[in-house]
């Protein structure tokens, strides 16, 4: 596990504490995050086949370009270059986003309620072991609140289910496909990072580490019921 | 010339006068090209070549999807279905955008720029001939002054230009084929829409109406030089 990259580059007249690099990290991670978020939203509301259904999609959008503006606000209060801060992130999540190019309406609708929120999910559990207070932690954790709910995308689903039974088979082998990508980018993120692995690995125990994953899985799980599709 | 919808549907609790025909398809007209333009620009912005345009055009789409929202929500306040009022505009904006997808980062640069601010320009010259005072009036002028000023636009595609002197010539013939794919559609708007035709119309003469077009392309003119491309 080697720290790719150099420390946070500090401009004149930072006007906070040099922040920890954890911190920098899951700000830069959610930051480039949100900004795909936003493109990969915009793009599919292009799919959608009914004008509310457009602007309800394209409303998620805007709100995720709005969290993605309120973190870069908080990389410039700390003095952290933003470019730099979400560098090591782009491969990743570039590579996630176009290993699961959603192919229809359906698909991109699954992909925005189960994909963002188990990354929600995820950054969550990263969040909470940052140090507190902070105003970063404080600004990461109000974000990811307020990010990935979609729960218009549960009424879709659930009605395309109903009228053709045989969707609900191939969108369960959808979200089980975007679980496997996301964990293999998350895998390759954890080791490049030591500082965000290292919040992680405090937790102390392998116990703990399995209640995280349980944690995160099992609301995974709920929100498959919630889709009518098995996990 | 014929009036092809029916009146605009007052929904109950209707907290304002009847709007006049215009000032709805004015607001109709200008909330589904923000929308659409919206979902344009953030598209566009997958073809950016580097991280701070791609972020400068997110941030304009997210801007234009805040003055659809801002206009929808003046036509929820006249008592005015949303849907009803973007109906008649839907086609001829697909149309357009349908016939000039950029292929490129500068051609996209080039459509924000010539396109959106020849359109703003037109809707303006509308909008003040709305009755006034009016909320309506206000906001869709606040609206306009917002709208379609990507200066930076004008930076990227003079350095292109400087790189490369060739592209200056794509670039004009580009300019040229959105104006006239506008005009294209505008004239499509007008021989259906008798309410916002009347208001230009309404200008009395033919000299007015001259002046009105004059002065539109010589604001078009002045922005192609500023982007070194010959009108």
């Amino acid at each position: 596990m080697t720290q790719t990259s150099s420390p946070p580059t500090h401009v004149p007249g930072d006007r906070a504490a040099p922040p920890d690099q954890a911190t920098v990290d899951l700000l830069g991670l959610l930051a480039y995050g949100e900004l795909t978020a936003f493109e990969r939203m915009a793009t599919d509301a292009r799919m959608s086949p009914t004008l509310d259904d457009k602007i309800a999609l394209a409303a998620m959008a805007a709100a995720e370009f709005s969290h993605f503006q309120a973190i870069c606000e908080e990389l410039d209060r700390l003095g952290v270059d933003r470019e730099h801060a979400m560098a090591p992130f782009i491969g990743p999540l570039t590579a996630f986003h176009n290993s699961t190019a959603p192919a229809d309406w359906l698909e991109s609708l699954v992909k925005a309620y189960v994909g963002d929120n188990i990354a929600a999910d995820f950054y969550r559990e990263i969040a909470e072991r940052l140090p507190s207070p902070s105003p970063s932690r404080e600004l990461v954790l109000s974000v990811l609140d307020d990010t990935g709910h979609a729960a218009f995308a549960v009424d879709r689903v659930r009605a395309a289910i109903e009228v053709n039974p045989t969707v609900a088979g191939r969108l369960a082998l959808w979200a089980r496909r975007l679980v496997g990508e996301a964990l293999t980018q998350a895998q390759r993120v954890g080791v490049d990072r030591d500082a965000l692995t290292g919040l992680l690995v405090g937790v102390g125990d392998l116990d703990a580490l399995a209640a995280i994953f349980n944690r995160i899985m099992a609301a995974h799980g709920r929100r498959m019921a919630a889709l009518g599709l098995s996990a």
